[in-house]
């Protein structure tokens, strides 16, 4: 497939209804060389996979009943957001392990929201049903052409932001977000696959030769415990010889408290997965190699300001 | 006094030691109008104070005793981390108010820490009383030259980044971010001071001609709550006649929490009390007119990854 233009049609078709999140090129968190970060934890929804919603809405004839998806919670909140933003309705499929974090935040959009029993696989089954029964269409979280086009679009924002990277770390779970930064890359830049090392679908599929299921479990696993790498992602990944780093449980918390530390960026576990590959060291760059780290989600749990003692400053009043 | 080249020597003086904080164009935050933000909040020590810190540790020899500074916190860790970097010994001053967050900060520069009992004006009297015993260097957190034209290269920066506001609103305490930008802007674009209810200096001083001593409390109080506004900000404003807008705390409140809703954006209360102006109609800006809010600080309290609830989701293991 080609991607280029995929992704570029997307650039233009989503734009108006994005986020263009910030840049920030940094020397912290202990590493010894100097890191550009991408904000994405910023875009609506507080995730990437706005990109890939709005591109799907606006790509196709939406149906009467409107659209449904599964979602360990972030692709869910980034669908129901695109479809009231563009006035359809949404029914919304998660499995427990989403959290109370996810489901208010898809709640607060007023979609269909169901809670199913299980894992993200249960969900996605549910919703399937849902689709058959009713009509809706389907936006699939990582393995779809127009998800993995709106994904893209990040990528393509971030050289137009002037992105000077060699390398750009990623984290992986379904393989849509990688997709898309691999689609538009082309080869352009070596692009690395993070995985926690309790949810690595990518290395085991790369090692298989082809997708296989695995366990999923750890800190990070509502956002990026897929059970089986997305069929686009592997075929990219193989073709690019995409290496694939994992890391520890205890290396994303750490990435998450560096980056509050250092710059006061609150970020979900999947959203500091990619940067614990380079503090832990499951990333080693070359001398002089210029590295990037994407944020991709911010929405972590518990919210910081859903708790009443956060709400008040210990105020001298 | 001619602030165009202080502030342009600060700039080229400070860029090798602060972040470059990225800016975020959104239509968000239920105003109906854009609003461009800088995120200054990503600065070193979590506060624009760090460029204030750096400028005058770099535009004079320092003593052997190092540096002092009394502080409501914020302005305490800039000059704690900016001396720490250069080498100086630093001797740092807070009041009780400055509460856990900013003490815990200040404590890992490794900066002799007194905690002072009463509010800031005691802890400057302590400070000067160091001064005075030990021969260090005095940095005010906001009535000096060198911390006003420090604090002034913020708004050089965001020129550079593009900035379009014909408006731009700013939190004011003692006045010397938003003297950093009367001394820039020079009636160029118009600013706009952002006052608590609950402690409004700059208001005092412009209602009564003279700067006047001000009773301070409220939720941003150990940022903003200067007893009396500094002389540099009270002569910049009045010459400019620069607007104060006061707004309530629970305004400030809801700004925190529609930041952290629409951006995963999470600043301390001072950090938003900018954009409380816009949201609660404390500050309507005309048809058409373009508007940009600084965020300032982010230190807020508690520390959201502080809590060993907070460092662990849900997870599904």
């Amino acid at each position: 497939m080609d991607w280029k233009p995929l992704i570029s049609g997307a650039h233009s078709r989503i734009s108006p209804y994005v986020v263009q999140t910030p840049v920030l090129d940094v020397q912290s968190f202990g590493l010894g060389c100097p890191v550009a970060l991408k904000l994405e934890q910023m875009q609506h929804a507080g995730s990437f996979k706005a990109r890939g919603a709005f591109n799907t809405l606006l790509s196709e004839p939406v149906p009467e009943a409107g659209v449904v998806a599964a979602s360990g919670g972030n692709h869910g909140a980034a669908v129901a957001f695109a479809a009231r933003a563009l006035g359809y309705p949404a029914k919304i499929f998660v499995p427990e392990i989403a959290g109370d974090t996810k489901i208010n935040l898809i709640r607060t959009t007023g979609a269909d929201l169901e809670v199913v029993h299980g894992a993200y696989a249960n969900a996605l089954e549910a919703a399937q049903s849902w689709e058959r029964q009713s009509g809706a269409m389907q936006i699939h979280a990582y393995d779809a052409p127009a998800t993995v086009a709106g994904q893209g679009t990040l990528f393509a924002e971030w050289e137009q932001q002037g992105l000077e990277a060699d390398t750009v770390l990623i984290a992986v779970g379904g393989g849509g977000l990688i997709s898309g930064a691999l689609g538009w890359f082309q080869g352009r830049r070596k692009v690395v696959a993070v995985e926690p090392a309790t949810s690595c679908a990518l290395k085991s599929a790369l090692l298989a030769n082809a997708p296989v299921d695995v366990e999923v479990s750890g800190i990070a696993a509502n956002a990026l415990g897929a059970k089986r790498i997305g069929n686009i992602c592997f075929e990219l990944a193989q073709d690019q010889r995409t290496p694939s780093v994992v890391v520890p449980d205890a290396a994303i918390e750490a990435a998450q408290h560096a980056l509050w530390r250092d710059h006061r960026l609150l970020v979900e576990p999947a959203g500091a997965t990619a940067l614990a590959a380079l503090m832990c060291g499951a990333y080693l760059p070359e001398r002089g190699e210029k590295v990037a780290v994407l944020l991709c989600g911010g929405n972590i749990a518990p919210d910081p300001l859903s708790d009443p003692a956060t709400q008040l400053e210990a105020a001298f009043a």
